[in-house]
């Protein structure tokens, strides 16, 4: 099994301990079970890999885009995390969810101003300017709130963190933040310490995603120490907070590596600390930005099987009563996911076949050539580490109905998020 | 100009008869905007060719997928067309709409039980049954309602469009259908002709998406009507209906050809005409499902520009206030579009850009490499011929609220789908 809230128990796929058939009896599917206990062991892995090398002087930041919805706001602020939002939107959710708003850091690209005023009204504790364009719209904003926004600047350190192109930000040929090549960086760092109404307190940068070596995390760090010294010598400002992003990788098959938190932020600290030992800069408050390694192994998604297709010499293909509307992750990104028969978990893997959704479209595939004992209409579906970036990205295509989540605590489950009804689907129309 | 409901005047972008400038500024952006008397002469390009060609035996069905609204309904069913629909979801926004559902067909590659119930529960036309695991629940669900359900069969003719692979339906190897070929479509066929509350009118096919050539519809054609005098002879079953489908392409870009839907249709009529009468067979009724072809140049979304990026020797990024959350078309499927900068429209497309929305991912991108007048923060963009599979696939991603689409008439607009409040967004949270 790939994450240790999974075990099989009389031949059925067991979840965060409760059985996944009794689950999708109860709940129906599709759905979507997260296992809390695991959101918080991975919360935790940061917080105490991050107070080891650093004391006080860290926070970790949730980033709400893999799973943004009040119950994981809940259990985030409980263990003692921020958060990063992206939209007005996450702002709301998370506010709704009753969270301390001075431990957000505001991110994107094109922040609207209606969503920086809606930032600065939610009291968010930090706005990270992507850009020139960007600044003044902080800056007038700010003014006009009457307040002094504290800001971050979001640099590009340009490392290529040999990711998949999509997922890769931290080049200088990206749509995020300002480049330390070429003087970007510099320029926007001289402007924000001209504004009377922000306050820069430090760099923000995000290398990728998926990542299961830490090299780009130190690439990046001795550039952006470099840059530190250079605004510190050039401009007298010391950088107080230094946000290095997130990335850590989640394992999705058994062939991807368990990746190793504590390991991977005892490296980054060992650079950052060695960095600013070696170039005379006093070590930062560090934040970091898990969001996919917090909640993707915490969550499974059950189905049940319509249709089970031969097509002899050519692929078998099984049919589920989801796909690319809850999970369009393979659609987009050819992204690999375990399947499971939750029914035959202990039988032989000798069945091979394409696990295709129910959306009228033919790459509505969740995964091709799984091996699985064989499934017949009616038997239970589990695709693993689907807890990130499934429900985020959910859609209403074919006019299908989001699935609800449910949140399992200790072997109990309540519905978290309920399944959408026609009248939701409709809500909006005349 | 890609379209004829395209114009430019005094330098601005005007869209069905509308200063594209006047939309933006009274309904806000993203906003996604429909020209009604476009996807009227769409499905007149239809209705007229048809009729030309085959009488009164005939109806062209509205592929409901490609925009799912109650007033897209009404429209289509003031046009004499019936619907094509994939899931409860569309069925129910249809009754919701007062759509006559003896005119819609249900297709899908794997219907729950659930799904065909509510299907004869509000008396849908024709089940198209996609499979032999299908059968059974259609002819239980239909003899516990006390119904004799008409159905069609769902039939893979093996043709190869040459088309995107994601998009490609026709051939062996499809999630969707039974395969003339191996024999799988007889087989489901001579079970169907021995259900008792299940009435077998005829065959439905579909070759794929995007088509600018008809030869894959003609040769589907010969493959059916052999398939049909196979069955005719060996079953003594007539085919009534033969639905053969959608996939008339659309024009994106300028590069594309403006297919013609009538030459299309004349030349499908005259080897399916010339097929019956060299087989001896009768003339079928004949359905045709357009779903893009009727919507997606009846639409346009407009985005304001929040910032533009200049990585020297890189790359130019300009930012807008959507992007793949309701447009996912490029991110999933390269898919070209024509971007306009609406208060420019008549000056020299002299800057070429990288057009990207504001999610926090970099495969976040509307088009690559566009040329159009250099545009600053505020200006609006216009996307074009987003009428289809842009609303219908739009997600929440990033917790981004849907945007609205207005419908306009006679250069009037109004609000059809309003936009969505933060309030949706949690709507279902606890």
């Amino acid at each position: 099994m790939i994450c240790d809230n999974l075990s099989i128990k009389e031949g059925r796929l067991n979840f965060a301990g409760c059985d996944t058939l009794d689950l999708a009896k109860e709940y129906g599917t599709p759905l979507y079970a997260m296992d809390e206990n695991k959101v918080r062991s991975n919360c935790r892995a940061y917080t105490n890999a991050l107070s080891k090398n650093f004391g006080d002087k860290y926070l970790a930041l949730y980033a709400s885009k893999a799973l943004c919805i009040k119950e994981i706001y809940r259990i985030i602020q409980d263990e003692n995390m921020g958060i990063d939002v992206v939209s007005s939107g996450e702002i709301y959710t998370a506010v709704a969810a009753g969270f301390d708003m001075s431990k957000a850091v505001f991110h994107g690209n094109n922040k609207t101003p209606y969503d920086i005023d809606f930032a600065i009204q939610n009291k968010v504790g930090f706005i990270v300017c992507d850009n020139a364009d960007e600044l003044p719209l902080i800056e007038n904003a700010a003014k006009k709130a009457g307040v002094k926004q504290n800001i971050l600047i979001r640099v590009t350190p340009g490392i290529d963190p040999h990711t998949h192109d999509k997922i890769n930000t931290g080049c200088v040929d990206s749509k995020f933040g300002v480049s330390v090549y070429g003087g970007a960086a510099f320029e926007v760092t001289e402007k924000a310490l001209t504004c009377e109404n922000v306050a820069l307190k430090g760099f923000q940068f995000h290398v990728g995603s998926q990542l299961f070596d830490p090299t780009p995390f130190l690439q990046a760090i001795d550039v952006m120490t470099d840059f530190m010294v250079l605004i510190k010598d050039e401009l007298g400002f010391d950088c107080e907070i230094l946000d290095i992003g997130g990335g850590i990788g989640v394992r999705y098959v058994e062939a991807e590596p368990q990746p190793d938190i504590e390991a991977f932020i005892d490296s980054i600290a060992k650079e950052l600390i060695g960095c600013c030992d070696r170039k005379s800069l006093s070590l930062p408050f560090v934040c970091m930005e898990p969001g996919r390694s917090i909640v993707a192994n915490a969550g499974i998604t059950l189905y049940t099987v319509g249709s089970v297709k031969e097509i002899p010499d050519v692929k078998n293909y099984v049919a589920i009563d989801g796909g690319m509307a809850d999970n369009p992750r393979y659609t987009l990104y050819n992204a690999p996911y375990t399947v499971i028969n939750a029914a035959k978990a202990d039988k032989s893997n000798d069945y091979t076949c394409t696990v295709v959704g129910r959306c009228c479209e033919s790459g509505d595939v969740i995964q091709r050539d799984v091996k699985m004992p064989k499934p017949v209409p009616g038997d239970i579906l589990a695709v693993l580490t689907t807890g990130a970036y499934n429900y985020s990205m959910a859609s209403n295509y074919n006019a299908l109905l989001k699935p609800p989540i449910i949140m399992i605590n200790d072997g109990k489950a309540h519905i978290s998020v309920r399944r959408e009804t026609f009248e939701d689907l409709t809500a909006c129309q005349k």
